[in-house]
């Protein structure tokens, strides 16, 4: 909150205090923590990475809000509900440039750089190469996941999408920003290459899981848990796990039902769509798939030392299958 | 373009193709090429920040444009006319992106670093201060360029704008990405902080005239060669250099005018609000600003050598105060 506590223009400054004073879970600067954590860094080393990622994330929320028409999320006004498409619009882009800045605040070098010592200059090269592995990663991380925010907005307008395009969509939508997260922990807490991989991989499969149970929160969800409105997916034709799910097996009125939420279109009550969900097995398909990759991501931290970090990032896992907000 | 020529999805990437296609002056790729020329670097070394800072003017174009509601940009319908502003939101979102990849590129590592040997770490380390810098300049132009923005917005809703308070706002919105190209061009072609500090002012010059011209074309300007819509500041109460500085001096029905313009209400028609802008002498206190700003731009330039760049920075500044597109 001290990134945007006071400044200039207030048009700009209030959105974001609003949109990082709401709450949320913060799970991307906690897995650069925890990433920073269990390959033995310091949290220091690792805060404004941390900080970083809660802007990259904040950002696409406060633009697919406008994009999506969302009225509402974590149980307050979305921020275009709130000021306006163009206030929203700014409020996001300079978001995303504080993470910038913040990120490049992870190696900020001393004030009279070739004043020091040949040790020192060794040193700083290596500060100087992470960070520039940092900046990839992150700004790999502001790429793909405008273009999966793009295929979503595509798919919205198809008719039938597959499990494998669906599955592509969501690794650059969520997955990617997640696994960035664990990823630059791991970079800014000096970790060796195979561990980075390793931190990689964890990220991505939970945030695999992630985004399958926030599809299936979209149905089941609690509204006042949530934070977001019931049924969003289904009023915006969005291609999710179980619509995807349901239409490989659905036949007869509960195939043409899936039909008219794949196309926006006619009467599509939440109550029966969810029963069509439950009736084609998707909605356990979901949770058999959020388990597998849930016991994939804790696989891929086997190989690290055991460590503070590294039982929270298991227990993240475990959460994030039974998580209802 | 390469940048730009295929990829997926469609969504996202045709409306940068539209864009990055529609011409324009690419002024800001030129700074940059041409302050790194100025101190005697090679134009490889500028060309990936030239594209960045390209994509960076292009992302604030498409997302001004919604802002502002502007139907045409550079003779043709801006991306969210054409495509819908959920569209726009994310094209801009994706450019600059692609503008951070770009930047990285200037000092893309050798594959194996670690192999080579201790004279080339030493080199490295410049390279990567060098980025480090190039990566510090774009994050503030990117912020400020927000933020300027910002107080573009808040000020369409006040009555009143000093003189003061304009130029701040230009300084931001429209001067710092001007002022940053050329630095840049000036730290990749590894100039001397002095020259470095030489080229930044003569684009902060050349930019605060640049935007006073842009404001001045909006009532004097042919729309054929001009590319945007005559008339689109007063119609969106902007407060420009003329409608800032023709209310300090105006008095009765000429005031009155002024007054319906900063509040966008009631007539106000293009060519009646001109010949206000020349009875106060407004319109001529602006073309006396551009020049004086042109010859301190240029005056920036003395301390560099002679070289094809420095000579056409200084042809630059001289056509600017001319410019009529």
């Amino acid at each position: 909150m001290r990134l945007v506590a006071s400044g200039k223009p207030a048009i700009v400054y209030a959105p974001l205090r609003h949109t990082l004073s709401s709450g949320g879970k913060r799970l991307r600067a906690l897995l650069v923590l925890l990433g920073c954590n269990a390959v033995g860094g310091s949290d220091a080393s690792a805060l404004p990475a941390a900080v970083a990622l809660e802007c990259l994330h904040n950002f696409t929320l406060i633009h697919d809000d406008v994009m999506d028409r969302s009225p509402v999320r974590r149980g307050r006004p979305t921020v275009h509900a709130k000021w306006g498409d163009a206030v929203a619009v700014l409020a996001g882009d300079h978001l995303m440039s504080l993470g910038y800045q913040s990120l490049l605040a992870t190696a900020r070098l001393p004030a009279r750089a070739r004043a020091i010592g040949r040790r020192d200059r060794l040193d700083r090269i290596d500060r100087l190469d992470r960070l520039d592995q940092i900046l990839e990663v992150y700004t790999r991380a502001y790429r793909d996941v405008c273009e999966g925010q793009g295929f979503d907005l595509e798919f919205e307008r198809r008719r039938e999408v597959s499990m494998r395009e669906y599955t592509k969509m969501i690794g650059l939508k969520t997955a990617c920003v997640i696994a960035a997260a664990s990823e630059i922990g791991a970079l800014a807490g000096g970790g060796r290459p195979a561990e980075v991989r390793s931190l990689r991989l964890y990220g991505e499969r939970i945030g695999l899981a992630f985004q399958i149970r926030d599809d299936e929160l979209d149905v089941t969800g609690d509204p006042k848990e949530f934070g977001k409105k019931i049924g969003g997916d289904i009023a915006r034709a969005k291609k999710t796990y179980l619509l995807v799910k349901a239409m490989e097996t659905a036949r007869g009125t509960d195939a043409a039902l899936l039909r008219s939420v794949a196309t926006a279109r006619g009467a599509r009550p939440v109550a029966k769509v969810r029963s069509v969900y439950e009736r084609t097995g998707a909605i356990a398909a979901a949770r058999r798939e959020i388990v597998k990759l849930t016991r994939a991501a804790k696989y891929a931290l086997g190989s690290l030392p055991e460590s503070a970090g590294k039982s929270i990032l298991i227990d993240i896992a475990e959460r994030l299958a039974g998580r209802t907000a």
